[in-house]
C-alpha cells in the first residue's frame, strides 16, 4: 500500500544490511546507499520518490549525515530525518536540523521503525494544515 | 492479552484484506466492514467491544468516514479515530473530530499500527486522569 | 508588532467585554462579535485579517460555535480555534474540529491567552514544514 | 471569570508574597500557605475549591512538597502540580507525581504562569475525553 | 544492533512468557523476573545493563511495581518506565513516577512495544539536550 | 526571582526596544544587542549568564541569526532558541537548530513570551532527566 521509499545511508555494509532487513520486515520500502554522495545523486534524480531519510552521521571521507540532511531539506522541507549516531549525538543540538530525531548506538530496531512511522504521520498534510 | 477489537472500515475489499492481515500480524484483533452502515450496526449492538476506529473516508454511496466517526464518538468520546484518505485529507481540518489522525495514501502499514498503538496509549484512563 | 486580529464571539456582552480587555492587555488585537452570523460576515469580507477564532459554543438562536468553526476552517485550514464552554465541553469529541482546544467555564484568563499563543506558534509555516 | 483558587505553598514569606502578586496580576486567584500541613487542612475542608497546586519542595520540619502532592492527587487525580525547587529537582524522577512540572530556582515568573495555564488546559474534561 | 536489555517483571508466568516472546519478536532483548526483589538484585548487580523497566503493578506479597520504579529511578533518572495494570491504573496519578506510562489490561501487545520505543527515543541524550 | 538574562538580538532599534519593553513587563530580564557579533562577545564573556536566545534572522552585513544559534549551542546545548523571521521562515527546516521555534512577522508579543517560558520549562534538568 506504500508509495516511494525510505532513503537509508550507512557506510558499514553489515549494519546497512541489518537495517534494510528490519525496515522491510516492518513494512517499509527502502533504498540503501553507503555514502552521502551516492544518496544525493539518487535523491536529485527523483526527489519525490523519497519519503524520509535515515542516515549515519559519520560516513567516511566525504559529506557527513549532518551535511546530507541540510542539502535535502530545502528540496523537501517536511522530510522526516533520523540520524543514527555512534558518538556524535552530542553535536545534534547545533548540527542537526529542526524536527529531526537522533538515535544513539547501541539501539533496538523498533526505536527506528517507531520514530520513522511517527515522523511520517506528523508530516501528513491534513494534520499540519 | 488483548480484549475487544479494532473496527476497520474500507469499501475496497483488497485493501481491507491487506489491512486486516497487517494489523493482525502486528498483534491487533480486528473486525472488518465494507460500509459505514454495516460498521454502525455492529458497533450499536456491542459498543464496548470496539477499542478504536480505522476508516476510509470515501465509502461509496452511503455515509462517509467523517459521518461514521461523528456518530461513534458520542457513545465512546475517547475512542481513537484514524482516517485513511485518498484525496480527502484536505477536508480533515473542518470535517475530522478532535484527537484523530489522518493518514494519506499511499502510506506504509507501520504508520497505521504505530498511530493506533499511540492513540490507544494516550486514552489510558490513568494517563489522562 | 502584530498584524491582523483575533476573532472573538460571545453572546453575553459583559463576558465579551471582559475577554476583550484581557486579550488586549496581554498584547493581542481583537475583533468582537455577539453572534456567529455577524462574525461570519466580517470573516467573509476579509478572511486574511483574522488570525484565530475564540468562540463561545452556545450563541443564542442562530449558529453555534461548532458551526462557526466548521465554516471558517475550509477557508483557513490552519486557523487556531478555541471553544469557550459552559456545559457543552462533553460534546467536543464529536462536534469539535481537529487541532482545537476547549476551555470550560469557569476558567482563568491566562488559560485563554496561553492557549492562543501556543496554537499560533504551532501553526507557524516554518515549524510545521 | 475564574472559579476556585490556586493552592500556593512556600515557607519563605517574601518569596510567597512575590508569587502571590505575580499570579494575581496574571489573572489567577490564589490561596497561600507556609506549610504543607496548613495547605492540607484547607484542601481537606473544601477540595473542590482548589484547581492546581504550586509548592516549594522543602517546607521546613514537616511534610515536603513531594508528600503534599501525593496526598492531594488521590482526591483530585487530575490536579495540575508544579514543584518549585532549589536543589531538589534531581529527585523529581523518583519523587514527583506523573503529569507534574518542576521549575528550578532561579526562574522567571512567566515560567510559572505559563506552566500553570498549560496544565490547566491539558486537564480540561473535553480535551482528554 | 541493540545493547543491554529491557527489565520485565510480572508474577504470572504465562503472561510473562507471552510478553517475553512478543518483545523479542519485535526486536528487543529482555530479562524477565517474577518478583520485584529478584529484579532489584539483577539491577543492582549491573544497573547500566538495563535500558527500560516494564512492570506489573501487583507483584504478590513483596514490593509492588510502584516501589520498584521508585527504587530504580534514583540510580537511572532517565530510565523509561511502563506499568502494566489490572485495576490499579486509578492510583497512577499519585503512585507513579514522572515520565512513565500506564497500560491497562486488557491491551494489545503493540501498545507495549510502541510505548517502549517512544520512551527510549525520548530519553536520547542529544534530543533532550 | 529570576537569575541571568535573555539574549535578544535585533538590528532594527525600534523593534528591539519594543521587544525589550514587552519581555521586561512580562517578567523577564533581557540583554539587548543589535548585531550577532556584539551578542557573541557578551555571551563568550559570561555564557552561564544567558538563559535563552531570541534573535532576528537577518542581522545586517555580518553573521545571521542562523549562524549565531549554531555558535552558541555547542557551549550550551540546552539553550532555548527563538528565531524572529520576516521572510526567512521558509529556510528554518534546513538552517535552524533542533528544539528551536520560529515566529514569523507579523506576530503578537504573547507568542514570544509564551514560547520562551515553554522552552525554558522544557529544558528544566529534572524534567528531561
Amino acid at each position: 500500500m506504500g508509495g516511494g521509499t525510505i532513503l537509508v545511508v550507512e557506510d558499514e555494509t553489515l549494519i546497512l544490511m541489518e537495517m534494510e532487513a528490519a525496515l522491510e520486515e516492518a513494512g517499509f520500502a527502502v533504498s540503501c546507499f553507503t555514502s552521502a554522495e551516492a544518496a544525493l545523486s539518487a535523491f536529485d534524480a527523483a526527489p519525490e520518490t523519497f519519503k524520509a531519510l535515515i542516515t549515519d552521521i559519520r560516513l567516511g571521507p566525504g559529506k557527513s549525515g549532518w551535511d546530507l540532511a541540510r542539502e535535502i531539506r530545502p528540496v523537501n522541507p517536511a522530510m522526516p530525518v533520523i540520524y543514527i549516531s555512534g558518538d556524535s549525538a552530542v553535536h545534534w543540538p547545533s548540527e542537526g536540523v529542526p524536527n529531526s530525531v537522533v538515535i544513539a548506538k547501541p539501539f533496538f530496531m523498533p526505536q527506528v521503525t517507531t520514530a520513522l512511522a511517527t515522523l511520517l504521520n506528523d508530516q501528513q498534510p491534513g494534520e499540519n494544515a
